[in-house]
């Protein structure tokens, strides 16, 4: 198992634009925070779409991590989001990823997302990020 | 046809955190185009996947406000996106999105995103906004 | 509830071509398995993806008739599915549904699919379902 | 470029479930159909969405036969499709693929689908195929 701190600082300097905090890392699984400002929020209180599609792009990325360990140049070939509920606007949002499958070439995971403290899904993704050639699954 | 500058306005109204500029409007298409900045970039020089994705759903908001007008309360749905090459560093994102469908209650479009003066697809996202109820297609 | 044989008979005559057989319908959940046919398989013994996909969208359908109650005029919207690992030749396919919102307009679920007797994913999918005017969640 | 011919016989071999007739290869391109039988219907003559999957899923993959030469173990990671409106009853469904990008190890293409002889798409689809290691892409 990769340590969690060693994972936030390599997301740090690979995704130095994520706000999102690692809240746990797990075989084959990741927990992510991300602190909702009102820079993030659409008229009526909603937290824009984007802001869900990148948290759970980082939990997707930090639960591969976890798995692989710290790896570069893994990137996210493709990622469907569904919206499902409207989100708190004075929460935070909270992305929960499970990997799929983690092959030789690509890493499939699912994302649930909620605010803080809601057991209510406000999203749910899937995403696939490619592996560069060489690495080794455990 | 809605004017353009009054989607512009309404869109930094409702959708005030995004950075794009809106290039062109048209009859179920629409054109928009977001500065890279260094913040968005990622170590390599690759533009963030959450950044195309926050261009692609704006060029799907945008094209559908140009054809059913200025309505608040759309919010996206589902979103898919595959990305297919590295998109330059040093060049704005434009996303070019055409609508498949605008129907009563859902819209949906297609979006072709690129680096500016190329003619590469760098990634391509389908999405759904749901249209609220009583508002009508043309 | 709806009771099982009531939803069973109703995907009989809504959906005449699934072979599928309707294992467990619970509250917001759903099993149906699908024996596959020699017809069925490609080259290498691998069940063919438009299968696993049929079995994937029937699933869906049947965790939301146990919701809803034998509605006609449901039709799927939006479909996304990965393909994670090859399925066994010889066996069943098995759709395990999760319903992740059952709204107004839209219902959204989750299915993890399974050659039968194994615990290892093959494919996941999710997908929503227009719901008609006037039907009412519970 | 691969001879119409070469690929249909290679598609009745790798695909033989398969229905569908390839009307068209080009570079990058091709077009597929598929007669729709009475089994394929749904009641209110809607044709059933998964035949629409099957078919958007097979010109994908003339399309990436059309680009890199008839190679077996070519198969389908992820794909989505969205049902725009409802196909007619009593025409074949015909496949136009394009595809994205074909790289070393993914290539990604979409599928517009639609009634013979209308203009309006009833389905939209975007997949991509995984490529065995040592396919070399023009």
């Amino acid at each position: 198992m990769v340590p969690l701190a060693e994972i936030a600082a390599f997301l740090r300097r690979e995704f130095p634009q994520t706000k999102c905090v690692v809240e746990a890392v797990g075989d084959g699984t990741a927990t992510v925070s991300h602190e909702v400002t009102v820079g993030e929020l659409r008229p009526g209180g909603t937290v824009s779409g984007p802001v869900l599609m990148a948290v759970a792009d980082v939990a997707l990325y930090v639960a591969i991590l976890g798995k692989l360990g710290v790896i570069p140049l893994t990137v996210t070939t493709s990622f469907t989001i569904n919206f499902l509920r409207k989100p708190a606007a004075d929460r935070a949002v909270v992305g929960v990823c499970t990997l799929l499958k983690v092959g030789r070439s690509l890493a499939v995971g699912e994302v649930a997302l909620y605010s803080k403290g809601s057991e209510e899904m406000v999203a749910h993704a899937v995403g696939t990020y490619s592996i560069p050639p060489g690495v080794v699954p455990p």
